[in-house]
């Protein structure tokens, strides 16, 4: 009966990111996106139930304590439990892709529990560094991941990091217990046939990493084996780049449990 | 080396769907849309090397031999080898979902390894009976499917099956070794936490179906139970509808083996 205060027991009940919100606060202000969201969408009269979430995986019921022209407040009622978060925290290294295939993968991965979204760059990357250092792709993706976690119930918002190259996210994820990485030719396959160390979920912490729909180059390779990653394929056919990360996100649920 | 004359080896190289490819014929016709994409899509020229495959997992090299306004020839040369289909035969039953929803479903399902896409309507189902009857969204779904193979290095198409009940569908399928139906309460879940009957693959084939978001009434949950349907869950977070269906051929692939 853990999760009978659980928001999933109210499908219908609206969720409202409140990055400020605390066990000390009574009422907490809207931004002025989800203010929106809260008087113009859903169109909530003062009064309403919602659920607000903090986006750190703790949230509370909430009702509509004012909505005017200078803002929305939630008063905050009591803590209630939030879904569960998977066992391992996995941070989901994605290769740049084109824009709306980023937006489906920040959107998907949020909904399959990822704890955080890296976005790198490759050896063959076709984008100019113009478009990926601007801040707005970064902030963009973060509103995403924000709407995602409202739709699926989920208290977490993963961060969307800083776009890096794959060797600087494989060396700022030194102490992370395990690194995954998606290559066709790779031995660990979705067919079961994984190593152990596949197979076992780590202690903490996993980077995984989707490359190239062609799969990696050999230098990038290198680099994979030689930094200790774990390659594995999934599956003979060839996945659309924003569908892959569901199906490893998948894969190591089904192995190291939610 | 089984795989290296398989198209995947040649990632560049055109797919045709051609249902009327037999290893005895040297010379087939593309269907009108084949030959569309083939002349004005593709701007191939005759003599160009494509592969043609069957939809029932054979393949061949082949190439252009004549494309006018009277129809567009391939000449079929050495067969080739196939991509690997799933040791269990899967077919996704999957609950009634808007017209783009279900085409990205089929799309998903069919780059999963699914063996045939069997929509069904069931208690609360929103959809007027003259949408779902009309041919026409079975003809769009499988002309989806074609796609999503020639796309994905598929030699076999899923067939869209008949829109029928929840219970037809069931019925249609004892003589399938086991169903699996997505259910928010169940206690198999991604977690790893299956039964030996979930985690076992079935002999040859199975039925794996998605219902309403929501979960299924009490009355089909009884009928899933006492036809012998193992329920699962899919973790705690609510997932997208058109996503459910990638999950759940994910954690069967994982459990029983491509």
């Amino acid at each position: 009966m853990a999760r009978r205060n659980s928001s999933r027991a109210m499908p219908g009940v609206a969720r409202f990111h409140v990055p400020s919100a605390r066990p000390d606060v009574r009422t907490v202000s809207l931004s002025a996106d989800e203010a929106h969201h809260l008087r113009h969408v859903l169109r909530l009269d003062v009064g309403a139930e919602v659920i607000a979430f903090d986006g750190a995986g703790h949230e509370w019921r909430a009702r509509v304590g004012e909505a005017g022209k200078s803002g929305v407040q939630l008063a905050l009622e009591e803590a209630s439990t939030a879904v569960a978060e998977p066992v391992v925290n996995v941070t989901l290294g994605i290769g740049w892709l084109k824009g709306d295939q980023m937006d489906a993968v920040v959107r998907d991965a949020t909904m399959l529990g990822a704890s955080a979204i890296a976005p790198f760059i490759w050896e063959y990357v076709s984008v100019p560094a113009s478009v990926w250092r601007r801040a707005g792709a970064i902030e963009r993706w973060q509103r995403v991941a924000v709407s995602s976690a409202k739709q699926c119930h989920r208290a977490v918002v993963p961060g969307i990091e800083a776009v890096r190259s794959l060797s600087q996210l494989i060396d700022d994820s030194m102490d992370r217990t395990l690194v995954v990485a998606v290559e066709p030719s790779a031995e660990n396959d979705l067919g079961g046939r994984f190593t152990k160390t596949v197979k076992r979920p780590p202690r903490s912490t996993a980077l995984a990493l989707i490359g190239p729909e062609g799969g990696w180059s050999s230098s990038e390779i290198t680099m994979l084996k030689d930094r200790g990653a774990e390659l594995v394929q999934l599956g003979p056919r060839t996945l659309r780049a924003e569908t892959a990360p569901t199906v490893l996100l998948t894969v190591l649920w089904t192995m190291w449990g939610w």
